[in-house]
């Protein structure tokens, strides 16, 4: 069977696709029978993913979103991007992203390393109460890299407007995270969903919000029109794979770790971000001039200004998250186990209102440690 | 002769070419003896302008900046963008912008109306004295028009995206105005020039004032990596021709309807702009949703925050153009006009300290009216 036409695969037709291009059959690690196992195992809101013979990812984004169906349509070009964004990420910091084998155009498809066990959604690995002593550091790495390799501080002008054409193309994704982040949570939709009726007049509230209304405007602006870096997008907990395993832990000691791994998070991108920044100050990038940014007292002081609007504009988006996943289309593990309707909102509305008050108040906030007193106040 | 390849033209060949191109042909008005007259006008930093028969403009672009010369290389694909900008414009804005009749990608090369006497460059006007009692009014339409259709707040997602992608291209233009606005100007350039000796101490403490320089960052990041609006990029008085003729005066009379001109500028553009969003609330634009911003006081907030947003850049934006005009590598005639190097020092240094306070106080600004009294101080 040759694939020449889009079609959706499924764990029989997975396997023929995979014996079609000999770069990924030759990834593939059979036993002396030469069964191939085939698991769809995509818990995403967007796209189909198989496991090929534990040794392959299939990830296949079809022409609607998975979670709702056919009646949500969205473009499946989002697959080009997304190889395209693995690729460049991959190249930047290769030991934090999985390699990309092959991707296929007409198929819509993604071929790429799969992390066998004890690799496991970071996501579920928290809820089971595992502590991971090197996500702060590897996160931080991850971040750095990426933001700081694709920005104006590393790039010339020429790439950058290059770059940013041509991920302007992936246009009917970033509308739909406009939908269903910035606009949805903030009005009636018959995608929205929250703990019922517990949260009722919360979800009322963000509706009636007007100050929450303005802050939302105007990340929506910064999301829609400014092309600062080549970002993850969906940088979450599901979004990452962690293999180290410790024992669990669900004491108050496990909290304080969580507590410490955000503010680990952010320190460690803010001196690795600098860093790369101070070693790169004069390179190709032309948004601090080292001729214009010329003694150490405006060098700190740029950076200063620079990470603080950037740790900002990081408050308000996370906020923005917060809140989607509450009361908008897609919601979390970390609260949808929580079975316990009462015991769910309870937990739901603290994070709601600690959401809130971030997107409201988040230039006053200095650094993350201020953040991190302010959770313990939730 | 055919202009199948790119060549610089000249008052002779010119003519040539309108002959061979019939749509420009029918164009010119032409007397009896069929004496077809050229004369060459730009006086701008970049191109070359014919005007051919006193009927139609010819605007090449060459491969580099015309005020430096061929040591300073600039795309010609500009003239592409610049056509699309002004078409762009023309559609928008028709009775505020010469029809373009033809462009030549070949030749770098845009064919457009000639404005006839008394059309004059608005700069000149001034120069001499001359009140335009529309000038505001227009130049509001103009700014308002161009900017609200060209925005979120008018098209939808995949439009703006999609504009956004193709005037990427332009990037080497962009990179050019980087340099020239928000780099030489605070650093030592070949290219840079000012009222020497008397300004030295001036251009130097540019290059000094760590205060000023963060804040031209935070423009050139915005000009760099934010795509609001398709906005003109170098409206200043000698992009503006103007043609109604008022008795030339240099009365003090005539300094207040400058001021006058300056704050009815801005108040029209701010009615008019908040006008079109008020009309366009339930159409395309993605940026506000009704169902959102769906009560009187949310929406005058938001129009509110919205239009300080754009006054403060405004300001910033002005601000560094002054700064650069004076001691940049382009200058106006306004001070250039003014032989005594002494007198026009101290008006050049008058409107240096107003950019530079403008520039960095430029967010304690509430409404033009407080510009104006700032002006008057200086």
């Amino acid at each position: 069977m040759a694939f020449t036409e889009f079609c959706r695969l499924d764990e029989r037709s997975v396997i023929e696709y995979v014996k079609g291009v000999p770069g990924l059959w030759s990834k593939l690690e059979l036993d002396d029978d030469n069964i191939i196992t085939v698991k769809e195992i995509g818990d995403g809101n967007l796209n189909f993913v198989f496991v090929v013979a534990n040794s392959v990812i299939i990830k296949q984004a079809l022409p609607y979103i998975r979670c709702i169906g056919e009646s949500w349509p969205l473009t499946k070009d989002r697959a080009y991007f997304e190889a395209m964004a693995l690729q460049e990420q991959g190249r930047l910091t290769p030991h934090h992203v999985p390699q990309v084998y092959h991707f296929d155009p007409t198929m819509s498809l993604i071929a790429m390393r799969y992390l066998e066990p004890p690799h496991i959604v970071l996501r579920k690995g928290l809820i089971a109460g595992i502590q991971y002593p090197l996500l702060a550091r590897h996160m931080a790495h991850f971040m750095a890299n990426t933001f700081f390799f694709t920005s104006l501080l590393f790039r010339s002008t020429l790439d950058h407007k290059r770059e940013v054409a041509k991920f302007c193309g992936n246009a009917a994704l970033c509308r739909h995270t406009q939908q269903v982040v910035f606009s949805d949570p903030y009005q009636i939709s018959q995608y929205n969903h929250w703990t019922s009726p517990y949260l009722d007049p919360d979800a009322e509230a963000l509706r009636q919000d007007d100050l929450l209304k303005l802050e939302i405007a105007d990340l929506k602006s910064k999301f829609s029109e400014r092309a600062l870096a080549l970002i993850h997008g969906d940088l979450h907990t599901s979004s990452v794979m962690d293999g180290l395993v410790h024992q669990p832990n669900h004491s108050k000691a496990y909290k304080e770790w969580i507590l410490q791994t955000i503010e680990d998070t952010w320190n460690l991108f803010y001196d690795k971000f600098i860093a790369l920044w101070d070693e790169h100050r004069n390179g190709a990038g032309e948004a601090y001039l080292p001729a214009i940014y010329n003694n150490p007292e405006v060098q700190l002081l740029a950076q200063k200004r620079y990470m603080t609007d950037l740790f900002h504009d990081s408050l308000g988006f996370g906020a923005a998250k917060m809140i989607r996943r509450i009361v908008g289309v897609a919601h979390v593990e970390d609260f949808e186990s929580i079975t316990d309707a009462v015991k769910r909102a309870t937990c739901e509305r603290k994070a709601l209102n600690l959401a809130k008050m971030l997107l409201k108040d988040r230039r006053k906030f200095e650094g993350i440690a201020e953040i991190v007193s302010a959770i313990r106040q939730f």
